[in-house]
């Protein structure tokens, strides 16, 4: 994967946790495009009952990419990247406990990637809040 | 402008602030594009002195532009919208501190769309809380 | 606005049609916001109706948004942005083409919208092919 | 991967190839975040030396994530996606030749993860152009 061996040659490598920050930002893009998809096909499968189900996961969508796009630059600053981690696993546990809620195969696959990202996110906040 | 107008349209019109919540839509989209020219500008005039303001300015356009976009679909759900918020105004703080540190003109625009963004969004939070 | 005057001071200013271009930027912007109304008003009035509207509303509004934000990096380089751009007026066209067919207030802004972007990126194409 | 289940469960998925378009995607993803570190770790280690190295990493980012995200709809409509497809590819090359002129590993792997995509795009058109 070429955003891992990029990172890896980052001069400011030594200032985060390579292994969190990759997995972090793999489970927000993986959260962001099982968003969208889900979006998708409760439209085109029914968007008047899945309607609650769609907005919550085009919100989703855009802080998990938003989110996978500013830990991409972990050159360290200021700290309102936390606040973003932290708002983007806060979006993630709504729209689980939605996708949880609904049996289509595309909710529980979107439901599964919203935790996994909601978890990284945390786990992530927790590493950073350490060191 | 094709979105307040729309946005006048909205079935759910009732429960937000249409006033505010334009308001915010426009700062954010402002500020989001202020700090994309800002960044530009530095990365033609001083890359070396402006990595810093670049960096700021980077991670301030993305997160000014999906509030903007998450703002946009004002139907109520759940919350995480406001720490979307909450997280927006902290990191244009953060690029208003850097950009008013600066003398170049792009930098006092852009410093000056970061605090009309956050005290937007602070204004949004505070009516959101209140009703 | 903080872009204009931003945009007034880039370094690279003479190699590109400022009025031009801070135009179409703002196009885009309106354009992305109106999209993205337009579809959530959609959902909440008339999901199954208006899915096929729902879908041209989100792309467009995602390749208005990212229109924008590459607009705001004028600094000279290639000419890939010229195809971004005039995907952008294809993307705008065909969702202004969906929209006119409703009578809904939000479809026919955002039809405006969408037709007053597409025009704008078509008419910062002509003025770069000329140069 | 929750992306390619979830669009194994699409109501149309008869209507694309769902191998070639969860490639396209991943590879749009891979490219979008090599870029944005690739230009975080420019900006950290030589702002002045690599300043268009970064500034093609900032727009390839943005065009890459948005097609990932336009593709991830796929439900059949209009062909405008296709000029967004055909964009990406041509920012993915122009970003790559860029890339492959600097030694630095991010470069490299940068400039492999946008020729991925590049070809990713362009078998995805390939074989929509065929059916």
């Amino acid at each position: 994967m070429a955003f891992a061996d990029a990172l890896a040659d980052h001069p400011h490598k030594a200032t985060f946790d390579l292994a969190e920050l990759n997995r972090t930002v793999q489970a927000c893009l993986d959260c962001s495009v099982a968003c969208s998809v889900c979006a998708d096909t409760d439209l085109a499968r029914d968007p008047a009952g899945m309607a609650d189900c769609i907005r919550r996961c085009l919100d989703c969508a855009d802080i998990c990419a938003t989110t996978a796009r500013i830990l991409a630059r972990p050159t360290p600053g200021g700290d309102a990247w936390e606040r973003i981690v932290a708002a983007c696993a806060a979006q993630c546990a709504e729209c689980a406990t939605e996708c949880e809620s609904h049996d289509h195969i595309c909710c529980q696959q979107c439901a599964a990637a919203c935790r996994a990202c909601e978890q990284a996110c945390q786990q992530l906040l927790a590493v950073a809040q350490k060191s």
